[in-house]
């Protein structure tokens, strides 16, 4: 039996999408198509559109459905780039951003004559208000996370959104990690106005929320001035050409919509079951120390340092017990560098190397938790032997 | 009952396909995780890349999933647009290509920089190789349709490589249409040799075989030099960033390996009931014409020329009946627009409006044949009808 501790990484699909996905395929048609196969695939995706505009605060017409986060996030950033006025070649970065964004910004930099104009995070992670608004005058375009999803630290997005409207600028909100555990609200952070900058994009996936991978979104304003990534048949007011995604649309509605239904009642569930988690940890590692925001945190999001004891060797001990964590995003695992989001907190590289990150879902349990407290000491005492005779060696 | 004679836009799922993506979806982890959780998701998406690469005669590290055609193309369009040589602008697009091809291209001309070398097709809809290779020399990259998606010639794709090798340059097949229905060899295609040009990107979408909608893949040799169109967490060779689509994939392999076992089989079932549908149509319409090449076509594709009627007008006079069929690609349909690949075989503007694409797939029968011819004579003559009373009145 696994112990699954890494629902950031991707949750289990919920039975609500799955049922949704089954009933849509069904339906042979393709929603472009004029007869009525093609009408009757087209009203349940527009159905979902609805259902995902109602649950993301916007019109359905701003929800351009991708193939998940990174799509979404491509298309705001390169998309916002390529439709920017003249002479204006900055690119607003907070560091510790996700590497979708990240690599797409440095990708606009090397081949794209983009400018980076970073800005820093406070030691908890957060992007400072007024750091992020002394960036903005005369920016292309800025990009900062809902929450970050390493050290799941929770931002002040009315604020950002805020900044950037009185600076001119077009920001895009990346709240991949955020939807479906925060109140995510485009149009109330966006506030009132006609205008194509302050708050005129916010990313989403679908497989975060317990819908299929493969689904997601990008809510674009429907004064934003966005460039497609993805040209083609023009679907999605020409902002995201291809066929779409009935099923998809359907699973990633309605799992949204049952996360955002359950939000209140699931939060504070996973805010006691993160305090068991963090209390169990103090009392099984006391060396151990809780990054980020104590308090301003992801529900689920539990990053803790471990000192001397890499995060890798943590994570394989604990993995040979059938406990599933995370040293950072799982769209980096595998690569063995330390955590960008960790030194953007102001730590040194052997502290970005001995993190694990810990996330609660839906399906987490109090036993869940407890499995990892147990099995926590006799791995932290392995980890921190190996680190030691690793350190003798060289 | 419907009876669906728009195989070309969608097909329905496969059951192989629905059980695979039901199965995959049991797994909860992310494959770029660590764990054991991702390394189970893994397993299962690496085995489905593997049935992919055999079913296209590729290796599998070659096979760079995609959100589906649209998005597949794209990516090697600007893909090697972005990775070209220094000094060379132009990109060869024949007439009648899918319009993802089409507005990819024209989007690196208006705003990349590219210069279009167009190629005519000859009167059946085909791309002459002689036109094509004399296109070529200095290009930046060049592209072709392995099969027309609307009139379904056939190109004779390995000549269209060997032209592009000798040339030096890039090539791009889209090979969505065909895949599942052709012989789809991109490793015979290339040939021997380890050179970033000839035939290096293949596209293939996953619903066009009875996977789900929103898979595919970009076959990319592992000689190209091709830029990433999503950025990120730098899966899949850094050519398409983003959590990996486990079931999806499971769901694409199923259906292309099943379509490629039943392909001779089926492939000869299909052209028997096009016999039956073009004589049937011709009996019940003399003025009808086919328009592409009699022999050399997708085997479930009949395209036809209805003189004097309105292609949009028999559509929805079908579709009353319950018959479901196309004016020509389902991702153009519902913009009234004359057919550019029927302009491209040298027909006007009215007989390029006067057009029905009627595909047969898997599900297709004798008996939605025969409903279809039933109904066309009393939907001819309306048809008809309505265009004369339509001039008489303008």
């Amino acid at each position: 039996m696994t112990v699954y501790l890494d629902h950031a990484a991707t949750t289990p699909l919920r039975p609500e999408a799955r049922a949704a996905w089954l009933a849509a395929t069904e339906i042979t048609g393709n929603a472009s198509s004029v007869h009525g196969s093609g009408q009757e695939a087209r009203r349940v995706l527009e159905d979902a559109r609805e259902r995902i505009a109602a649950a993301l605060d916007c019109d359905p017409i701003e929800v351009v459905l991708t193939s998940g986060g990174t799509e979404a996030v491509n298309l705001a950033l390169k998309g916002l780039w390529w439709s920017r006025g003249a002479g204006t070649a900055a690119v607003v970065l907070p560091d510790g951003e996700h590497h979708a964004t990240w690599d797409a910004v440095r990708w606009l930099e090397s081949a794209q004559s983009a400018v980076i104009r970073p800005v820093p995070l406070d030691a908890f992670g957060a992007i400072g208000s007024a750091s992020f608004a002394a960036a903005l005058p005369g920016a292309a375009l800025a990009t900062a996370l809902v929450a970050n999803n390493e050290v799941g630290t929770v931002n002040d997005a009315a604020a950002l959104a805020a900044a950037a409207a009185e600076a001119g600028v077009p920001l895009h909100l990346d709240a991949v990690g955020a939807a479906g555990h925060l109140d995510v609200a485009f149009g109330r952070w966006r506030g009132p106005g006609a205008a194509p900058h302050g708050l005129v994009a916010l990313s989403v996936s679908g497989h975060k929320v317990g819908a299929t991978v493969g689904t997601g979104a990008l809510v674009v304003s429907r004064h934003a001035r966005l460039t497609a990534l993805v040209h083609g048949g023009g679907q999605q007011r020409g902002l995201r050409s291809g066929t779409q995604d009935v099923a998809g649309a359907a699973a990633f509605a309605a799992a949204l919509e049952a996360s955002v239904t359950e939000r209140a009642a699931e939060a504070e569930r996973l805010v006691a079951l993160r305090r068991r988690l963090i209390d169990g940890i103090r009392r099984a590692v006391p060396e151990a120390e809780l990054l980020g925001d104590p308090d301003r945190r992801l529900p689920g999001n539990a990053h803790v340092h471990f000192p001397g004891a890499a995060g890798e060797t943590l994570l394989f001990l604990l993995d040979q017990r059938g406990i599933s964590v995370s040293t950072g995003s799982a769209c980096q695992a595998g690569v063995t560098e330390p955590s960008h989001v960790v030194l953007a907190l102001g730590r040194d590289e052997r502290a970005a190397r001995s993190v694990l990150r810990l996330t609660l879902g839906r399906t987490s349990s109090a036993a869940d938790v407890d499995a990892l407290v147990a099995a926590l000491p006799d791995a932290y005492a392995r980890a921190v032997a190996s680190g030691a005779r690793s350190a003798a060696r060289s």
